[in-house]
């Protein structure tokens, strides 16, 4: 599609493995060398504007250098960039911790801090498996998640997760995690309507525990959206009737909310809208408004006196990080925080996801190839079928996803499908208008493909 | 110790859960709130100055608040402060990969980007055991590490570490590691020194090799110093036939610098000594100097090669995390690599540490409780033991190390060793008075300690 491959492209060729690429479709199509941000747009080597409609894998959420964030990081650059965080802390990370727990459902109290996700989800897991050890359940060894779950790449998060085109080559290196079916809105086996629905689905969670919960320390969720799954949400009422089972059959529950926190659902975070309150917390990509790495769990104070003891007992949970706390990324964080609440964020979010919802639903719904538009907050999805009634999915090999992802970049347009399912999940700034045409640009690049096809 | 406890103090207290750290502990020992950092020192909320002699463990390379560093932060944080990095690029990846490259050992050609130091071990894990997957050496499943090694403390990091403080009780999460005894050189089991040793030891990994090389993907070690073991400390020599044995046995080399790169050995590498060039290298800490979670892994082309492909043969490398390639912190990378090129800091490096070697040398090594003094580089270690003839250690519940840290602490010194390992791992901004200051007031601690004991 790209004739010419540009001097930066090159060099970045030579020597840059990115993520998640088969580097090879960079012979097609060469990274885009990105030049400077601002609000919602993008601009490349060639002063190409895109619309970052995904807000760089769902990090941003004020827009790229926000003039108040970086201000922020620029004052802390000079006080205290970073200090060893044993035995030493600082204003920013107290701070953080103060609002984290303030900002979070009532119960969690204790906040650790790591880097960024997938170390967050391995801290949880860590943390529920010592907290049995040392409670004297001895056979709570083993993990229960959900199928098509993603919860992070370093090995104990990926064997969490369900999405076996992350995991299924590593298969002999994970840990041996019970699945149980999650729920699938679109496709409901027991053909429920979401807003209507009493959750069914959860029987697949308690078959499982009821044969395993001996042995199964904690369950992990994506609360409300199984995001990497390919933006597949659910309804409220599921989470709910989810804590009642992990009270009944003490297990612990761990909220992966490192995509779906910090507004992206519409709340503060996906678990008020149950009203429950998990047993671990972890939060990252928003936390610093897309500016720097950074990851913390929350967990409540039954976890944290547990392993508070005399140090001989040998009870402390041993794991760091070297940058844990890092004064800069926490200091970014309080401002992002500081944000939400001066200019009523939620609220903002509200307005404009029900904008997106209604103009969205009208363009894409009534669409051939469009098996539904679903929408959670300000995380809308459109997935694509090859038959609308029968709901049958389009082939994997043939990347429908990845081509449209094409057109869309030609047109000035950030997607990065997954798989099937076209999303958008923009930053907060956006206006209306920039809504409308996100909206319309997605409708030309799916239009453009499918008449040349 | 201390008395008063400060507001600020308190309000950590509620909320935070440090590293690496019994919290109970903190009761006699409360977190020192740190206010800000400037060069070799930190200050805290009283004014109080510390000699941050650890490098806030062991990240900090040109000082606290280093005004090139914090000015080149700044002018990114304006300009982009983060795009997604698949299909994306931007030139701060670019030059510092292409910088990477150049000063690393020969034949490492590509540099996938992590976040933290754990991060980049699961990384290399992953992408040595996928590669043996796609050349069909499917036997080779596992991996072979040292004895005391330390990798990082996700669950596959974890999992190559060999200090049983922070791994035993996860053993049932771990994976089924073979471990090699690794070298001892203050307690030689042959009875050689270092400065002549042709080293034997390396008998136990070529024992373990030839058992079970088929199985192996890959051995890691921290090149010349393990770090969390407690400074142990190896010649060259090991390394290099290291090398020839992985070469003999088809098994990859992880060279695990997170601790050891960038000039902290000496040489800007510390495989450079053996002229040695790993399949995988791992940095990080050092990396942005002290300021950000970041980390590589670079790579030969001949690994790269083994994962481009078709994108339907599903041969990809399919790692990521959401701050993948941050370009706040390559941008600070780039600055600290700059700052190595333009002051020759590998030569003022060596003048400083032979100067600390000098004195650190006259002033501990005769001493009743000190077993040795050792260094490499920037590194130096006091081996504490109870009796120097047999070296026999003190027990590890007398906790000599933490209480020595303690004296230190007040008197303005920040060590924080391991267990009876007393260790300088100071920023290179260090002058050789501040040297001589920081050895005097160890020596004062230590002394205090054990006329008072």
């Amino acid at each position: 599609m790209i004739s010419m491959i540009s001097n930066l492209q090159k060099r970045d060729l030579q020597h840059v493995w990115h993520p998640c690429s088969q580097m090879k479709d960079y012979e097609d199509l060469p990274p885009i060398v990105i030049k400077s941000g601002k609000g919602i747009y993008l601009y490349d080597e060639n002063g190409k504007q895109y619309i970052d409609a995904v807000s760089s894998w769902w990090v941003n959420l004020f827009g790229h250098c926000n003039e108040r964030i970086s201000t922020a990081l620029v004052n802390q650059a000079f006080q205290l960039e970073h200090a060893i965080f044993a035995n030493f802390t600082h204003e920013p990370a107290i701070f953080l911790a103060e609002k984290l727990v303030k900002i979070t459902p009532n119960g969690l109290k204790k906040v650790f801090f790591a880097d960024n996700g997938s170390s967050a989800i391995e801290v949880a897991l860590k943390m529920s498996f010592q907290y049995h050890m040392q409670k004297d359940k001895r056979k709570k060894k083993r993990f229960l998640a959900l199928t098509d779950a993603y919860h992070g790449e370093t090995l104990g998060a990926l064997s969490v997760g369900g999405v076996g085109l992350y995991n299924d080559v590593f298969r002999p290196l994970l840990l041996d995690t019970e699945r149980a079916q999650g729920p699938d809105c679109f496709r409901c086996p027991f053909n429920d309507r979401p807003d209507h629905c009493s959750a069914p689905c959860l029987s697949f969670i308690e078959e499982k525990l009821e044969l395993y919960h001996e042995e199964i320390t904690a369950i992990i969720i994506e609360p409300l959206i199984q995001a990497a799954a390919g933006m597949k949400m659910y309804p409220p009422s599921y989470l709910k009737k989810l804590k009642e089972l992990c009270l009944q059959y003490d297990v612990h529950l761990i909220a992966d909310e490192i995509a779906v926190g910090f507004g992206r659902t519409g709340t503060m975070f996906a678990c008020e809208q149950a009203g429950i309150t998990p047993d671990f917390m972890c939060l990252s990509k928003g936390l610093t408004g897309g500016y720097l790495p950074l990851s913390v769990v929350l967990t409540t104070d039954d976890v944290y006196q547990a392993f508070y003891d005399d140090y001989h007992t040998m009870k402390a949970f041993l794991h760091s990080h070297s940058y844990t706390g890092n004064p800069l990324a926490c200091r970014v964080a309080l401002e992002v925080l500081q944000i939400f609440e001066e200019d009523d964020y939620i609220e903002q979010i509200r307005g404009k996801s029900t904008y997106m919802d209604k103009l969205a639903t009208g363009v894409f719904n009534h669409q051939a190839y469009v098996g539904e538009y679903r929408q959670t907050g300000m995380v809308g999805a459109i997935e694509l079928v090859k038959d609308k009634e029968t709901k049958e999915p389009f082939p994997s090999e043939e990347r429908i996803g990845y081509k449209i992802y094409q057109i869309a970049l030609e047109n000035g347009l950030l997607l990065r499908p997954l798989g099937n399912v076209l999303y958008f999940m923009p930053p907060y700034v956006i206006t209306k208008e920039e809504i409308k045409t996100m909206i319309e640009k997605t409708n030309k690049a799916i239009q453009e493909f499918f008449c040349t096809r």
